[in-house]
């Protein structure tokens, strides 16, 4: 079967790899209808060593459910099915607590020697706790939309949920990227009344203020964050939604939090501390997120993607098939592109 | 009138002072009946350097209201008040979300200029807002517990809160000192399964069992952290309480922390940017915590401390008169004495 591989910085291939294949009773192997290409990919795109060795890649997906191992329970041979970027067991006490990305016994799909969904298949472990079955084969048209359930919408929504974005509250989304995109959705879902994105590229601004955007801030730095304080009454926002993963952007996100209110970080971090601690102490915020629970977050948010209330598949821009991915890529890295779809 | 005024590390006096006077109409006059020395006193104790100024020291105290400016409208002369470590005006937007200490018009006693509690008496800013007028004089044997409203215990309450501690969790307290303490009595007056002291002085471990501690750690930094493992079926706390300050202790509290659990930090913290922004990320924990709204607990907590059913004014073991306030210094800063109190 063709699968994507990186062998360091800038070096995706598409290549042949043996079939896909259960290893484990409790896997599942997993057709690929629709893959994407992450935000994520990128900081490997741009920083992976070639001594780091080859890696699948690709950790969102829909698929048809293709063979199951013998003790998997809820899942059949062609169930429609959402691979959220990591997988889990459903079993263990954080599993139980929904928070699957700390598994007792997870991981990441197209990570640390895991196979990828940029691909025409992928193993998937634990397949019962982590696949989720689609109600039906549903709507070509819904598919986008569905896809974003795999990752960029649910962590859009963690974002929004660990920042404590409520009803009347001012919501601040830091990155223009698809996840901020989709941050955007997830604090309007949530009933903020003022949703300030900070970003510079004017295709996603107006894709962001279709989704809700109520102000756009493009400054940078100091400059962006008297202008959210000047928008905020002078207070700041409630609710930072950290969708980038710099010391600069957690810096921002710092300086534009009122007194009182939280930041959501998702964007994955690229530093070794969190700035600021005496303002964020100072100002009673609170720092929280991480790898989301998207797992968790499906049965939330698939009714509003069915009944067209959100629609989050408006971020992909472009599809390629499995032979463009490395294109894909490029159009990702260079902002040509904000989300690319796959179809294998 | 005589009161407590800092020099630079380790000059603390007692001195002849301008009586407190009325200076806004918003102001009231508190004569000290309680005072107390604060373990965030000791910072300056030891890092204060003399072309910082002279200040007046002390910001938690129980007094009798001596005067009132014209406006003010819910205190008179003869009042028995809690003096909160914050001053606020209890109007503004911050005041009414119950974060006084991020207060339009607030500010902080003992700093800045502002005068001390460590004092015959001393001025009080945004009297209305700030004062918390007692129900009666009470009982003298109440009053230790009482003048803890005015920052330790509501400081250990709030450590508590943004750590989230519930029914059946279990909490790790970081510090053995007074705050330390009241954590310990606030996590179990939340419900707390397990709450395990860190500490290594026998006295303060001693009251820290009677006040509701299970477990004691003594160990320090990787030990510390994998014997909380061990003693939390290695999953850590869900709740930690921060009670120090310092970059080893913000290491070990996200050493320890359970993936999904949260770090509330009350310590005045002595680092610039906040440690292991990774494994905070990578384990979804959260961080909060500042300087505690202590006037909005008194409320909540006042019951409990007149109807006996917590006793944090024990963290005091020593009293001394306004003269012997350099000697309580030396006493907290030597680890002799857990908590000084201070009857002018």
């Amino acid at each position: 079967m063709r699968a994507t591989v990186m062998y360091g910085a800038g070096d995706v291939r598409i290549e042949n790899v043996p079939d896909s294949q259960i290893k484990e009773p409790t896997d599942a192997i997993v057709r690929v209808t629709r893959a994407c290409i992450c935000g994520s990919d990128l900081w490997p795109y741009h920083l992976r060593r070639p001594e780091d060795g080859a890696q699948r890649m690709g950790h969102e997906a829909i698929g048809i459910v293709e063979e199951v191992g013998s003790e998997v329970g809820t899942l059949k041979k062609g169930d429609p099915v959402i691979m959220p970027f990591a997988f889990s067991d459903g079993t263990c006490v954080f599993c139980h607590e929904h928070l699957q990305t700390a598994c007792l016994h997870g991981g990441f799909f197209g990570n640390g020697g895991m196979e990828g969904a940029q691909a025409e298949a992928l193993r998937i472990p634990q397949a019962d706790g982590t696949l989720f079955v689609l109600p039906a084969r549903g709507d070509d048209a819904l598919m986008p939309s569905l896809l974003t359930l795999s990752d960029v919408m649910g962590t859009g929504h963690h974002a929004a949920s660990v920042a404590r974005v409520g009803p009347g509250k001012a919501a601040a989304i830091i990155g223009d990227g698809a996840v901020g995109l989709c941050g955007i959705i997830a604090a309007k879902r949530l009933g903020a009344e003022q949703i300030i994105l900070m970003g510079r590229h004017s295709d996603r601004i107006a894709l962001g203020r279709t989704f809700g955007a109520t102000d756009i801030v493009s400054e940078r730095e100091d400059e962006a964050i008297a202008r959210v304080r000047d928008l905020t009454g002078g207070l700041g926002a409630h609710a930072v939604l950290e969708c980038v993963g710099t010391d600069q952007a957690m810096n921002t996100a710092v300086g534009i939090a009122r007194a009182g209110g939280a930041i959501g970080r998702v964007g994955v971090p690229h530093y070794e501390a969190v700035p600021a601690a005496q303002p964020l102490f100072y100002r009673n915020i609170t720092v929280g997120g991480g790898p989301a629970p998207v797992r968790a977050y499906i049965e939330e948010l698939l009714p509003d993607v069915l009944e067209g209330r959100i629609e989050p598949g408006r971020v992909f821009d472009r599809t390629v098939d499995l032979e463009g991915v490395p294109e894909g890529y490029r159009a990702m890295d260079s902002r040509e592109s904000i989300k690319v779809m796959v179809q294998p």
